[in-house]
């Protein structure tokens, strides 16, 4: 049989429910789709691609699915670090974002964004910022997979005057995108204390008539939850489910406060917990209790956040600050092994995003997202186990090739459907804006 | 004048001690040493380089000094994660050294070690393991700056039958060692639950008579110092203060667990500190309270620890996770910016070793020990402070150069005293012989 594309790697990390690694097997693709997984001998017999990729000294797994970002913020990133947080934001993000944030601004950061994480082995983002328009055409152009965020937030901004108006630009967009198979829409109410109960309640009523999720930033700090107390009489997942918010259609970002009750909560309704590491460290947040988390049954998925308080999107680097960070503050060096976190990164943001069958696993039927990691450098160097060194000593570097929906957007390193020099180009025309007005 | 290199880079980051950052300067090198600092300009006209070195996208900056690790270990690297650290030791690490810790394996895997070292910018490296002869040798050949560390443990192992033997062969290597110029000793007794009052004296001793510092490991857990309580009634830096052990000359490594007083005490002696975030999180050893330490004025520096616990010896992401951590751990996100981690892993490094006149800044008169690192790539980019981008977003591939006393050990990413082939080659013969019995 004719197919478009076998790759033959070392291993095929399938992330599948049984967190099968299988040696010297290869994967068919044909039509977008993972047509089989067999034997090396066997797909030889069986078919005739029209393209075959030998990589064998390579991990072959699920791309990366980036659970929470802000792309755009790319444009941001290092402008502004070691600051607490409401100096960063008050002081420095927030009056760059007014005097910079337009919809050229969002498509240049998305770019510059995907190019870094498409470098790095993610096939997937669910983003969140303003001129959602300008982030999916930035998306649709370089042909990875994204749920785009239509955010909602109080006051005004350059994208908008308000709750009312984002939800009707959100709308008109969630309706053009439905003739693009890589772009997903959710509701994207920013945080509780930016967001009010009556935008809350109308964008909760469009998410169930448009069966899209909601995705929102929830006890990302202590001082979030004392103000809420202090200005409600409740903290602020509490206000949510007096709302019916929080369900198995529900991202929670960050969540860094989490009595037992509240965890218990969150597994009944199925709320997905968005762990971001490396930003609630950078921003002094607090951690969240991720080995808990598990155990009492939450999916929790991983995200970079954005560059400006990460400041990379690499998912494996999160993967391996995850699962270094979870054993301390579980206070158990078995908790969150390798697998786990790379789970996380894969198959458990899928779910989170409403995917789950269509990628974050190597399995037949499935969209062909898939990554190559070459572990054959002296890093990696003598090799025991895969996954462990994917997760605790393979870098971004060793990323040769990605694949979306089949087609190739990195091959030995080399972007294919974004222009690297433009980008830096762009990059050097913002830096000399921004800079020049920090 | 005629000189051996001139380096052109398009910022000079010199860690000294008003941490200047200088653009369009460039470092003359002579004779192994630094030789001046100056606008490029005025080099092109003051000096005839034999060689000229132009990294126009380049930052050049002290190479990193790693204050601690295990180098032999990298044979043993992703053997064995995700366990509670006594069954990780007990079960695991404990037997591979005991079947296959000897004269060959510390040589390879501390050759192994230093490529990787080198390949991500450390310059110097503080270790401790056994067959310490072989560590030398192996350092010795690839031109990299170390302090070799003079083991000392109560129980026997395959280099000695106990502290008698140990220190007699530590001191005859201590002696061999006096005519390379690149190679320092310390005393290294391995812990306070493994080295018991009389050697602790006796090396106490030896190092006053050798004018040599003392490393050793120094609360890295909970349980040691509970232990320590219920057995000897003190707890170990008590104890190791009543044999009159940690000042100056004393580098403890780990210290997860520590009062206010001990702080006060360890910043009044001069003692020196080994943050190992990494590790730390990875055996769920506790944290660190690096800003407080820091805060007390007690000088503290970076290690990665060896490779069987980290799973790299990347000193740049050990910065990044320094950095975060520290913040996260001191409640406020503007604790250890970017400049004083970079201070941790460089200058500060220098002090604990006692080299800070020879090393650990780019300063006229010391060493040449200087890496370059590309911050031209997407990742890095826009770029509004080269400090913060080598701290959180540059990564081990784009360290372009290394040099130690003035000598290239790394150019154009390519190692030029190690042969990349045949460490891989023995890496595949130690990977199939130890994979075999694990």
């Amino acid at each position: 049989m004719e197919i478009e594309l076998l790759v033959v790697p070392e291993w095929v990390i399938t992330v599948n429910s049984e967190n099968q690694v299988m040696q010297h097997y290869a994967v068919a693709v044909d039509d977008s789709r993972i047509l089989d997984i067999l034997p090396i001998e066997e797909a030889e017999k069986c078919y005739r691609p029209r393209k075959t990729v030998v990589l064998p000294q390579h991990a072959l797994l699920p791309g990366f699915i980036n659970a929470h970002t802000h792309a755009a913020m790319s444009l941001l990133k290092g402008l502004a670090d070691d600051l607490p947080l409401m100096d960063w934001l008050q002081n420095h993000i927030w009056p760059a974002e007014a005097r910079w944030a337009d919809a050229e601004f969002v498509h240049d950061g998305t770019q510059l964004a995907i190019a870094e994480m498409i470098r790095s082995g993610t096939t997937c983002f669910n983003d969140m910022y303003f001129f959602p328009e300008a982030t999916a055409q930035a998306v649709d152009e370089a042909g990875i997979r994204a749920s785009i965020g239509l955010i909602v937030i109080d006051f005004p901004t350059a994208w908008g005057s308000g709750p009312d108006e984002y939800l009707k630009k959100g709308l008109e967009l969630h309706d053009q995108l439905e003739s693009k198979p890589l772009l997903t829409t959710m509701l994207a109410p920013h945080a509780p204390y930016t967001v009010s109960d009556e935008p809350l309640q109308k964008l909760l009523h469009l998410a169930c008539e448009l069966d899209i999720p909601i995705h929102m930033h929830v006890h990302e700090t202590a001082f979030e939850v004392q103000q809420a107390q202090e200005q409600h009489g409740t903290r602020p997942l509490q206000r949510l489910q007096n709302l019916s918010l929080p369900d198995k259609h529900f991202l929670a970002v960050h969540m860094t406060q989490l009595t037992d009750g509240e965890i218990d909560q969150l597994a009944k309704k199925g709320t997905h917990v968005i762990h971001c590491p490396e930003s609630n460290l950078k921003l002094a947040s607090g951690f969240c209790p991720v080995a808990k988390l598990a155990a009492a049954g939450v999916n929790v998925a991983l995200g970079t956040d954005g560059n400006a308080s990460n400041n990379d999107l690499d998912m494996l680097g999160e993967m391996r600050t995850a699962a270094l960070l979870g054993k301390a503050v579980a206070n158990d060096a078995s908790a969150l092994n390798a697998s786990e976190v790379l789970r996380m990164a894969t198959i458990n943001g899928a779910k989170a995003l409403g995917l789950e069958k269509i990628t974050g696993s190597l399995e037949i039927g499935k969209a062909a997202d898939m990554i190559a990691v070459d572990l054959s450098v002296l890093e990696t160097r003598p090799l025991y186990d895969p996954v462990s060194h994917l997760v605790y000593c393979a870098n971004r570097n060793q990323v040769s090739h990605v694949w979306v929906a089949g087609k190739p957007l990195l091959a030995e390193r080399k972007l294919t459907t974004l222009d690297e020099s433009a980008l830096l180009a762009k990059a050097a025309t913002w830096q000399a804006k921004i800079g020049e007005n920090a």
